[in-house]
């Protein structure tokens, strides 16, 4: 197979890396020319025989939204555009249409996998037609983690379906964290086992509670007892928000996954409001203590 | 009625004044004799008619307790002592049982009010049997608001009940503080009103959510616009804790309370193992940013 | 003043009563023409003087919007629309450019008060330019609650701020509700309290939670002791879920009021899918025993 | 080695079997004589070696209490007392004090793997002297997963350390559950993935979220699609409760695991009256409908 792939950053990067590796003819554009290997977009699409297939690994939102509907203009009938940025689902739609008055098709692709991907394969969730997933399904095999089929890579449904999926999985992602930190702040703060990492690493295998992301959260400690070296401020990149609105609009429960999303937002407030008003509401009934307000000019 | 009460700190010594200003005498101990009317419990106990009605109001604990035991060596059969601190109603059962071997009855009774109690009433929620209660009843009366009978006193049921009922009309609170709180920081956030002040106090008439707290908060905003000179950090003393935990004995799903407990917990946080846990695992499988921690002689 | 007021549903009717029995002339249209003192819009804008102001109180979504449509078809420059219903503030913004190209104004209104509007006033934020408030203010001013300025009216901000203040306060509304909520199944299921009733009226003065809110469940609670008529069942309308999602998009933390939402949520689930795959997995580790599904005939 | 096993349930039995298999010679007693190798504790104890090693596997709290309190009174100093059971770790200085009078050291190991031990080991969380752990290690080495030491089995510190740390990772065993049943409600009612079983599948190899629960909830969902015979109904046995109140009493926020719990309580609720009281406060000041409650004769 020879694939487009627009968007040679980190994870782009690495992932024509991997389809190198594994058989797939690669152009890829990137708007740094020294990590491109064609001067445009045009250029791009020039270099690829029919049916088409362009992978667009870029920014979501405008950036995303751009590049689609540059390839709308370049590319045929038959032809398939596959989104596998961090879309939110609710934009596939619009790209699918975008893409249909061309006759092209349209694929959406949640990526999982982040920085082990390049080695250990990209777990792939697709939506779209049978018909448009067929045409780039030896990238989809390229790409996703040798084994069983059945795992790894998932066609998930109609457009969108792909992007949700990746959404929820995000969403479980912060739950499943958040669970994990929350064991690990009360074996810190118990002073009852001796060594921490010692007890999580203990639980790395024969527990009910073994995973990756234990495994990774052992292995940072293990770099940095303590995790003196990282701050207790955490950063949310959409898609736990996305899931939780998603939540909202079907009537589901979601109160530990958004547990996970409001500690993220309360780890980079300094001075939280709400705090400051149960603050001055027990000053006001009970002449509680309060602690003086920061002076406006520090810096933190 | 003629009543002793013990401990005439900020609360002790608002109660008595209450108390006597309306025709009860009140015979006052306190460890500073600046605030005592006698030298000693034994002094008190023996200044009162019989049958003596003895109103503690120490720390809740070990102090509680101490002075229980002396009081039960002091009094006689049919005599009465109130315990209107903030005890844990699971200490209420041996209080009982210390008294009544001495014959003496007690009465547990959580006291609502505040600062505000001299002047508005103490609102009243007693435990213990109705012969005891009565022979504190004038006292009640003194204490609690104006107003119609079965409001601002309740006979709320056995020993521990009275502060069964104050701890979970305490926990109560720390969600209601904990919800305005919430739409309070949003209203900040989100730069859609002019004046944040003016709509709160727009709202103490005719709305859903028109209540004291609303009306201490809006004061509290009135007195220190964006409340600045109250840092986002807020205290608890325990009786919220109480409430969570006998929900999880009863198995009464509390997650708007616990919020408010929880957020309390965080807001006392500087750098919070459960974040770092939180970043670092991030960091980990996707390479994401973390900050750098805070240097160990950072005194914050 | 003279009004047009468009809606004359439970909301609407009462409005019109109050606004009448307070010296503002009102024509009202409904569809319902038993209800309607005019045969259509055009006949309702014809009957005002200039500058005509029109109260719009009909459903938020479609039914306001197209309101609002034919109404910048009939006003004229200088004329003003209100809206009181329960519109997204989202949505506040096309209402006032879809009346902008007629020169017509445009403020949005929450409204609170429930059904004791009528007689207790109701409380009203409001949105949009001073001018155009100015034009309306008699009718504010029959509406509000009577007392002091400042409370029960605030022109909140520009267009959108009236809508969103009100649903910041209904969001509010969640978590108080919830907070007593709480409180009152511990004490029911604690059984450390005889009387529950009793212990809640006890409450309603003099104590830090006292409140409208917990006037109103003290009041149904004596009209049905237990709430035995009435199921663990309750519905949503809409500015929870808002209130919460604009916390998510300005990542303020807001775990009570999403309780409160999330146990809404979970009251009207009579099998959640969410707890039967927890019993699956306990079942798959411990042979933790799982209850039968219900069978799919059974209506409950 | 020649260890005794008292309680050779589910668990035990289990363990008595590996044990075997892998080289422990196991003399067991159970209540159930079909189950026992001998007649009594005393002919257990007596048919062991100096220093004696006995493993307790019983039903926490008072069966516990009893056989160490047993045991006491038959074993002699330099012997050593296993606690394998899910005791709370509050209880375990009170059991290491009842031995120490006779010269008796005790280990308290939580214990995970549940059915699956048997085959794939056990994980041991250990607390107590290293002495006596000393003395148990041969059958630690037996129980636990073969693989590198540092995973499968912990020495945590001193006596309580082992369950204390078994406790937690329960309670991140309640979040990480919960995380993923949220996520999967979400994918079964947002009606965008046409096969959810097949999604869930896709996640097992190459995601942030594989884990060993997720690959039972898949073979779940594999055996029972839709789950259709289970109930949305979640027991909870206790570790889940202890280990919120470990966290409330080190002021730790735990609101992801607290979640949790919360649902598996909502769970067995058919009418919380919490909602009830929610549907009451509604209908009082909006006219909001409610439904009717349940008659009691109901047997739901």
């Amino acid at each position: 197979m020879h694939l487009g792939l627009i968007g040679l950053g980190k994870m782009g990067g690495n992932m024509r890396e991997r389809l190198r590796r594994r058989g797939v003819t690669v152009t890829g554009y990137d708007r740094d020319p020294d990590l491109s290997d064609v001067e445009s977009v045009e250029a791009l699409v020039a270099a690829l025989p029919s049916p088409k297939v362009v992978w667009v690994m870029v920014p979501a939102g405008d950036a995303t939204r751009a590049t689609i509907d540059e390839l709308g203009g370049l590319m045929s009938a038959g032809d398939v555009v596959v989104d596998g940025g961090n879309s939110r689902w609710t934009d596939d739609q619009a790209h699918a249409e975008a893409l249909t008055e061309h006759g092209v098709g349209y694929v959406d692709c949640g990526v999982s996998g982040g920085v082990w991907g390049l080695d250990n394969g990209y777990a792939l969730m697709c939506g779209g037609a049978a018909d448009d997933i067929a045409k780039v399904q030896p990238a989809f095999d390229a790409l996703r983690p040798e084994g069983d089929a059945g795992v790894g890579f998932v066609h998930a449904g109609p457009v969108g379906a792909g992007h949700f999926s990746k959404m929820v999985h995000n969403g479980i992602e912060y739950g499943v964290m958040q669970a994990y930190a929350e064991g690990y702040e009360l074996l810190e703060k118990a002073d009852m086992v001796e060594n921490v990492t010692e007890v999580l690493n203990s639980w790395r295998t024969g527990t009910v509670v073994r995973s990756w992301l234990l495994d990774l959260l052992v292995q940072a400690l293990q770099e940095d007892p303590g995790l003196a070296a990282i701050a207790g401020w955490a950063d949310d990149s959409g898609e736990g928000r996305w899931t939780v609105e998603a939540a909202i609009d079907h009537a589901v429960p979601m109160p530990a996954i958004a547990a996970a999303l409001f500690a993220r937002f309360a780890s980079r407030e300094d001075d939280p409001p709400a705090m400051k008003a149960v603050a001055a509401m027990r000053n006001q009934f009970g002449g509680h203590a309060v602690r003086a307000g920061k002076p406006p000019t520090q810096p933190d």
